[in-house]
């Protein structure tokens, strides 16, 4: 990784400075739609999602032409407790995977006609034991979260993030917890697929975090660098990177919603950016889409993470794009209006 | 419109005749997702949505790359009783833009890559007023079925099949009500956007309808011809067409769905091979889903009809089909399973 471009601190003072909607390019969108030839609000769902595009994207019309999915990767202590169903050698397969074209992701990105990159963050040295002390040192997060930052690049018009990481469930569920309260059992699931006394394990492993860092933490960046991992501060980077660039984000599972509910934690329009691709099977991932009043674009009860569902996604967007900016208006079709 | 190939009857008995699912093609694909670099069951509804496409195809692997898109027009005698929120003559408008790309489908389609079909069905003669008596004769309504049924051609991959005729929900609402009973207004709604005194204007027709027909006719298919209408009568043949092809369906919004409801509700499995893409914003959909034991893919408060809504649905499959087939297995990509 390269060397940090802010400190924590630094990193704290962007959030007020992050670029609000620009309501200009929403309201010509909004005009636009009523327009076309359709009845008003008939296309429902897509027609938030051109408005919310323009709005974001600051840019009447939207552009859906270069969507970009990123995938971080990075490995956790805490995997050695046992708290995946899957060793922590994974997460460095998985990215060969990535590499190779073999994962969902490849597959989806390419029905979506989105530009894919995969980012792997020092897999060989995995982030500290969150039950023994803090995930990362000051330094260590704020350059996995400059990182996320830089790969945001200009000329991306969407962008869905999504994350690899064995282990990474149980940072997001102790990240939670400590975020906006309740205690570990509400915030632990499944993950890759843990049942039964593995699961107990897991949720013991998410107090015993709790119990550590939560009363030491000073606020939502110190719960992310003493929870979360070195995967989850980039998304954090990279969703405050893509707000001041002026691109849309589109989140993926518990993970990645997890990972960028730091930033509304500390600021409730941090987020206003972004949606929710869909509702995580992860039982956490539903309660923490309430607690951002976001409302996801559908319920698949897909777990897989790696950005698949905000993926999935884009494609969605780009319909919604699509109608937009293609569809004739009553006046060119030659097409009546109401009675 | 060409000569039918068959009568009513003739039509009824092809139900006997369809084909059920393949069962070992669905097998095979279930035995690959579990092979798949992803903990089992985590692509969730992307994975149920592979197995069903190689059961209806009765091919494994499935295949998705000739997507169809179908819209069939009609005109509605009862439509003149001011049921929709516009003019009749909106339907051949609409149809012009179809043709020249404007509407909302074209572009769907476009982003699917899915191949636009629309059938204008003898737009200058409407049904007859359902108020007053039958929309069409017994030779009429097989004569539209058979039009549907030719209309599914070889090659196709995935059916998503749609309707455009102003006053069409007012004929769905009766056709349900008809099937499945309930009073007019559980089925009634705004359609284009008709509320207050004309949606209780609406409400009524669909009453006064059902009070002629409902004691009067026979069985499903007698609704349809009493209370349907052309385009109705075609998706209900193209629906069986498919099924005789061997090709998956995904139903719009609540007219193209009651439409297919027809076999439904002669046979209980004879939709087993169409999905509904989604819930649509008309209320009567929802109950209608309801009935059909359906379960829709999202939920986008669309109510645009023009199979706009499945023609969305046909990039989820893609989506389903592209993990399945392109997605390397475990063994094939070196990464461990669970530990």
């Amino acid at each position: 990784m390269p060397e940090p471009i802010a400190d924590m601190d630094e990193i704290r003072a962007l959030l007020s400075h992050l670029p609000g909607p620009d309501r200009e390019s929403g309201s010509a969108a909004a005009a636009r739609q009523a327009q076309l030839t359709k009845p008003a609000g008939s296309l429902g769902r897509l027609e938030e999602l051109a408005v919310w595009l323009a709005t974001w994207q600051a840019r009447h019309p939207p552009r859906l032409e270069h969507p970009r999915t990123i995938v971080f990767a990075g490995n956790h202590g805490v995997a050695a407790r046992g708290v995946s169903a899957y060793p922590a050698s994974v997460t460095a397969q998985m990215v060969q995977n990535f590499i190779a074209g073999g994962a969902a992701v490849n597959q989806l990105c390419r029905v979506a006609d989105a530009d894919l990159r995969v980012y792997e963050m020092n897999l060989e040295t995995p982030t500290g034991d969150i039950v023994e002390g803090p995930a990362m040192s000051e330094q260590e997060c704020a350059k996995a979260m400059a990182y996320g930052m830089m790969a945001v690049e200009p000329g991306i018009d969407a962008l869905a993030v999504g994350e690899m990481g064995i282990g990474n469930t149980t940072a997001a569920a102790a990240l939670c917890a400590g975020l906006f309260g309740g205690d570990a059992a509400l915030w632990t699931g499944p993950g890759t697929g843990v049942v039964g006394a593995a699961l107990e394990n897991k949720c013991r492993t998410v107090a015993a975090a709790l119990a550590l860092h939560r009363p030491a933490a000073r606020d939502p960046f110190d719960l992310l660098r003493r929870l979360g991992g070195l995967e989850l501060a980039a998304i954090a980077g990279a969703v405050m990177a893509a707000r001041l660039g002026r691109i849309p984000v589109v989140l993926d599972g518990f993970t990645s919603t997890a990972a960028a509910a730091v930033l509304f934690a500390a600021d409730p329009h941090a987020l206003d950016h972004c949606l929710v691709a869909h509702v995580s099977a992860e039982p956490g991932h539903r309660v923490l889409l309430d607690r951002l009043g976001q409302r996801p674009l559908f319920d698949f009860g897909m777990r897989l993470g790696e950005a698949s569902g905000a993926t999935l996604a884009l494609g969605i967007l780009k319909a919604a794009a699509a109608c937009h900016n293609g569809m004739a208006s009553f006046g060119e079709a030659g097409v009546s209006g109401p009675a």
